[in-house]
Formats: C-alpha cells, structure tokens, sequence
C-alpha cells in the first residue's frame, strides 16, 4: 500500500547486501544514477560498501557492477583508428614509470595507444603527474585531437576524461575515506570499467603483489587477475595480466622528474644500468604482451623481441620525444640530461662494506611523499623535482664509502628528516639477501596462471 | 613524520572496527565529537555503523559508547527532587500505550516521574504523539517548569528535550537510512544513554519480542536486556527488565486519541475489556516493579499490589487527568468519552462463527500507518484521529456478524483500502488459536532471567 515513487529503495538494497544476498543489474544500476543524481546520498553508499566489503560481490554482480559504471558517463570511441588499438594498467606501485617506457615501444612497433592517466592521490606521483615535469606539456588534449595524435604518432597520454566513468570517481573518492578499497571485486570493477570506458581493443594489466601493492601475496594477486580478466573478456577486450612483485621501489627514481629521466635513460641507452634492470624487463614483456595479444606478433617470445629491437634502435627513444612533442612538451633538458633541477641534492654512502638489502617500497614512498611529490589532497600542489634516486639494486655489493643514492629535496628541514628515515632503510648486511624475482609470471587469455620460466621455456 | 593535527583519524578507525579490533573510549569520543563537529561526514559514520553491525561491540565498547553518547549532551538533573526517581522504557511496540497507564499509577504510589518521550518515526505514534491527540496538551515545557510539575504532581511527560544526547539523534537518523538499526549494542548504547541522561534512579525496562518487534524471540530479548540493565548499573542505576512478547497489537486501540481513550477507560474503570486484559496486567507489572525497585514495596508482589489499589481506588485515573490538566490539557473530551472524533467509523464483523485469530502486529501497524497516523518523515502530519479498534481478543469465540473492529479514518478512499487489508488479518477459525502469553517473565537486578510463573510462585 506504500507510495511507489521509486522502483526500489536503497535502504532494502543495503539491506539484501548486508545479509548476504545478491543485488540484480536493475538495483545496481538504481543505486549508481541515483549517487550520481544525488537522489541516494553519501552516507548511503558508504554503508553499501562497507556492506560489500563483508559479503562480497560474486561474478555476476561485479559483470553488472563494472558494466553501469561504464554506462554511468561517456566512452571514448576508437573504431575510427586504424590497426589496433591497445592499453596497459598497473595496479600501482612505488617507482612505477612502465607507461612511459613501454607504451613508446609498443607504439613504435605499430600499435595505437590512447591512455587516460589519473592524478594519483597516492603517496607518490601518478603517470599524469609525472608527465607533468616536462616543461610545456598538455594533459589537457580535446577528444578530436587526442584522436588525431594517436593515429599520426600512435600514443598519446592524457588525464582522465571527466566525463569518463563517473560513478567510478564517486565511489573510489568514498571508498579512499571509508576504508573500503581492499575489495577484490570494487577493485576489479574500478579498474575494469575505466579500461573498457576507456575502448582500447587489447588491455595487457601488470597486477602487483607485496608490502607496496594492494594484494599481499601472488595467490591473491591471481585471483584478483582472473577476475579483471575475465570481466574484460566478457565485454569483447583481448586481455592478459602480468604478475610482478612490489614489496621494493621498481628502478632507480622515485618522484616525479626523476622517473621520467629514468624512464629516458633506459629507452636511449642500450646498456641498462643494473639498479634499472628488472624494470627495463618488465616494459619489455609488457610491451611484447600487447604486441602478441594485438596480433603484430606470432607468439610472445617474437612480441618481446619486437620490443627489445625498438629499445635497442633507438625508435622507443624517438617515440618518447615525438609523443611529448606532439603534447606541447620542451624536451630539451630531458635530452640534454638535465630535467631535475632540486635545490639540494643530498648522497646517501654506505657507513660499511657488505650486501644492500632491499629496501621497503612503501617506507620509499613516505618519504617521498614528505619530501613533497605526492598528494594528500586533490587540491595540493606537487613538487616536481624532489625524490629519491638509487644507484645500487637489492643485493650488489658495496664498498664502504660507495654512493647508495641521491635524494633530491627543496627545503633543507625537509632534507634533514628525509635523510634519517632514508638512511634507516639502506641497510648493509654481511651475506648475500633472498631476493625475490620481479616478475611472476602472466594470467593468460585462457586464465591459467603460468610461472615466467615455463612461459620462457616453452616460446 | 606525517603532521598530527588530530589525534585520530576516522579512517584508521573505521578500518580497526572493520577488521575485527577493538575501540578504545578515547577513539569513540573522537568520532562521536567529529560526527556533531561535521569534521567526520555523515558517510564516514555510515561506513563505521556497518562495519559495527558486522563486526558488533564488546560490552566495554558499548559502555564506552553509551557514556560517551551521554557526554555529548546535557542530562536533566533531578537530584533536586524529593522521593525516588523512576523511569520506564518500551523498545517499541504497536498499540504500546504502557506510559499512559503504568506512569500514572506509579506516580499516584509516590515515584516521582521526569519523562523525555520520543515523537516516533515508527509506523504508528509515539508517546508524545499519542498525546498531542489531547487538546493543549503541552510537550514542551521548560526544564525549571517540568522540575516543579514532577514535584507538585509526581508526573509530567515532555518532548525529548533537543540538547539531550544529540549523538543519539545523529546516530539513530543515519542508523535508520542505512540498514543497521537491528545492531544489538546499537539499540542498547542508544536506549540507555537517553534514559541515563534523562536522570532517573530506577528505570524499568520492557524489552518486547515477536513478529512486531527488534528481537525476534525470547533468547535474543533476553541478550538485549541483559545488556541493557548491565549498562544502566554501570552507570549507578537500578534497572530491570520485563520480557514481553509482541506480535499482535498491545491492548484493543492503535491510533493516536484511540490510545489515549483505551488507556483512560482502563485506569476509570474497576472492570476491565476482555480484550485489554492483558494490557492491563503488563502496566500494573510496570508500575509494580517500578515501586519494588524504588524501595516503596519490600518485594514484588507488595509492588503489584500497590498498583493494583491505586488503579481499583481510582488513584491512577485522577492522576492521569492532574498530569494531563498541569500541562495544558482539555480533558473534558476524554472524561466524556468522545477524544476521538473521525470522519468515518466502519465496522468489520466476522463473516462466520468461530474463534478469532490473532493478528499480526506488523500488518497492523501497516493499515494504521496508511491511514495516517505514523510519520513516513520528521516533518509528516499526524492525523491523531484514525486508526484501529479491536473489540475481540485473540482467541475469543465469535458469532458471524458479531463486531470485531472499527476502524476510524478521515478519507473514504483510504478507508476503503484499509478495510479490504483489515478484513484479509482478521481471520476465523474453526479450532481455538494457540495463543502467546504476554509476559514471559523478568530480566532482574541479578541478570537472572526469571520466568512469570516462577516470579509468581516465589511471592
């Protein structure tokens, strides 16, 4: 006998959640317009996560879920491209500069690359972020253009479309204060509809595990990757993920400049200095994953051998600059090796001789933070020339005296602090540490997780 | 090294009750504080009550928050009184008119009664609306006003005063838009502050199970009111509790003014409606424990006893119009039996002989809700004039065509709805029903629960 103004009410949706129940497409779909509408208010949602968080959503309900978060806004449409089109996503990681090194590798070997990049609110810089260091450089490209650059350079990166996914933006902000981000399935939808939003054909993921990422152990990091997986196949994408570690900083630099210099050095020099090794890898099989899962290459030995010969000819390089170019980026102080410009730049030595252990990715990342290259709020402002540069990977041998690393800072108080914490984490030891290899191995098409030295040893 | 511009953070808070830890007092004040500050939002306290109705409160968290809820606001002193305080309280009920009856009779045996009572957002009325149904009755008297009426009077019945445990009010308002209003230690923290602030020495307590209550069964209301009375004496009350049963309407009226008038003609008259009977006997049980636990009867049966003689001599009926008439109220309609003044009065009448079922509470205060006399909102109007009247108690033998209901409504439209509703509870059978008593027993001062029989044989 109840007024039936609305078709449901978000009072039993939270309800049915809470004791453990299924929500229908329909009810989704009601919750997320009306969030979005104003008609369902914070408060409300926040319960309902928190309500998921506890019980769950099974594969159908996040299918549905990441599908209305799409429908929520608009889509970038790139059917009018020719050849194929692809896209990467890290799960995120401190240190983590692998668009930047493989997506012109990718791009140099044919494929047509149009990346949405956030803002992090993480405790270091996002891609967009780090982009941003380049004196000159557009975020900011209109759809036509954004499209026109991508298919006369074959890459462009831009920030986040407002009008992409905005139900995705609604719910991660109230899920950032709510601590309810460790779900499986809100992470899998969060990232999944964006990427599909987002219309690349080809999605190669790189899903970290370790004290600096969100899954703690590879067997959690496998079963987040089927999921995204296989929500990505079921709207029509060609997907794979990669399994890497991230329990230590990847490479060299972490901040903002930094990163993008690292970036430049790997893709313009042959030789990889060895504390870049495992990351200059890393691009390669991602890059080679797209360049097999696009169909440029038989099998994946040959799409990583596509990538390594664009590294080592230069055309990755080229890429780099021709990208930033098209962008309205000044690359001459990238190119003249001189694009980090801090005002004290401070060396770490090593007070004995002995074995660097590895160093903590997310301990790495406060510091960094404190030093000023990441955001607590949307409205702070970044430095971009401050940070951290290793010159040592975990586990080489060092001689008392020897350079572990630079870290660059805009204020000397800041400095001061920064390099107690820093020097707490460089710890020299007397034998040889465990390390742990970079890369695990792929979730494949067919979702079977497969260590990295079958996949070697087979192809 | 990050700055410490607060002590907490809600974040940390919410994530330490969602992952199963425990709340220290000083981090319940915080949030509490932050919630009426508006420096935690609405949906951070949403996120945190569902992570609470999942993960629960043990009994030092609830008495923390049960504490910290009453030292959010003011509390009414009586200490300035003469005599013993006492209070009551009903977890909610329909047709529960016990304060209109018990309150009096206790009152007119020499409690002195200061009583903060609710407008209801339930489906029905509550207390304060029931009797805003007497004309000028007034619910808001000041608080040096309400002092000299308990004095003078013994009984004065008044709006939840607004600086009373404003954290209650925030709380119950996004509790109630959230799906985590059924949370034990919620409804338990949220009950006991309001009456420990509210000041009283003895409070009673009639915590309801069934169909049209929070607890579903005996076990469960026992649990509730364990912790209830277990949190009243940590805080230096006397409290007990009765255990009542609720799935069919308290007493023959639910409406407004029908309350009022059911609760007068059972404190006027000697004799007592079948159909109020065991109405009646639950108000004389709350009255008398009242009195046992104020020290005014050596046990309990001198308790029912008083109360009994005050409601025979017509004690009670004389204190209900003093009280009624202190506070502004016209009682000459009532003492003539005309309170209640519908458009329309339709009669249902059995369709066949037989025994009449009893009627499901909920359903009840469904049909009395659509005619108009609950709030769906806080800004509702309250049409104090529909509702219900059951001439019939469950159980009874009826003759087809004998009377079994009136209902009262000011709209033929809704009437008419409300009838065919009515007709499809009040149901006829060929055997008698096997019927639920009313009371099961007694939560007491030790934390035993006692049941009815057993009480009475002791005494």
């Amino acid at each position: 006998m109840a007024d039936e103004k609305q078709r449901y009410s978000m009072y039993d949706l939270i309800a049915k959640k809470r004791d453990g129940g299924q929500l229908e497409r329909p009810e989704l779909a009601f919750w997320l317009q009306g969030m979005l509408a104003g008609s369902v208010p914070d408060y409300q949602t926040a319960a309902m996560l928190m309500a998921i968080f506890w019980r769950g959503l099974d594969e159908a309900e996040t299918f549905a879920l990441t599908e209305e978060i799409v429908a929520s806004g608009e889509q970038l449409d790139l059917q009018g491209l020719t050849g194929v089109t692809a896209d990467k996503h890290s799960t995120g990681g401190v240190g983590d500069k692998t668009t930047l090194i493989a997506m012109p590798l990718a791009a140099a070997c044919g494929l047509k690359i149009a990346k949405m990049s956030g803002r992090s609110l993480g405790k270091t810089g996002g891609t967009a972020d780090k982009l941003a260091s380049v004196p000159g450089f557009r975020l900011d490209l209109p759809e036509a253009e954004l499209l026109r650059q991508v298919s006369e350079v074959g890459l462009a990166v831009v920030a986040q479309n407002k009008n992409l996914t905005p139900a995705d933006k609604r719910l991660y902000a109230l899920r950032d204060m709510t601590a309810t981000v460790d779900s499986l399935p809100l992470i899998a939808a969060s990232v999944m509809s964006k990427k599909i939003a987002a219309g690349a054909q080809v999605i190669v993921l790189d899903v970290k595990y370790g004290s600096g990422a969100f899954m703690p152990d590879v067997d959690s990091a496998i079963k987040l990757a089927q999921l995204m997986v296989k929500l990505g196949q079921s709207c029509g994408r060609r997907v794979t993920a990669v399994l890497s570690a991230m329990s230590a900083p990847l490479g060299a630099a972490v901040g903002n400049a930094l990163e993008v210099a690292e970036a430049a050095e790997i893709l313009r020099q042959a030789e990889c200095a060895p504390v870049s090794a495992d990351l200059r890898r890393l691009c390669l099989v991602l890059a080679g994953e797209m360049l097999y899962l696009g169909g440029l290459a038989a099998n994946r030995a040959e799409g990583w051998r596509q990538a390594e010969a664009a590294l080592q000819d230069g055309r990755g390089w080229a890429k780099l600059l021709q990208f930033l170019q098209a962008q309205g980026g000044d690359t001459a102080a990238l190119e003249a090796g001189n694009l980090v410009q801090a005002a004290y730049i401070l060396p770490i030595k090593a007070d004995c001789a002995g074995y660097l252990a590895p160093v903590d990715a997310a301990r790495v990342a406060e510091i960094v933070q404190f030093l000023g290259a990441g955001r607590e709020r949307v409205e702070d402002e970044i430095d971009y020339q401050v940070g951290v540069r290793f010159h040592k990977p975990a586990g080489a041998w060092v001689e008392q005296g020897e350079l572990l690393a630079d870290f660059y800072a805009s204020s000397l108080l800041r400095a001061e602090a920064a390099e107690r914490e820093l020097r707490s984490i460089l710890q020299i030891l007397p034998e040889p540490p465990q390390l742990e290899p970079l890369i695990w191995g792929l979730l494949d098409e067919h979702g079977q997780a497969r260590p990295w030295a079958e996949l070697i040893n087979q192809q």
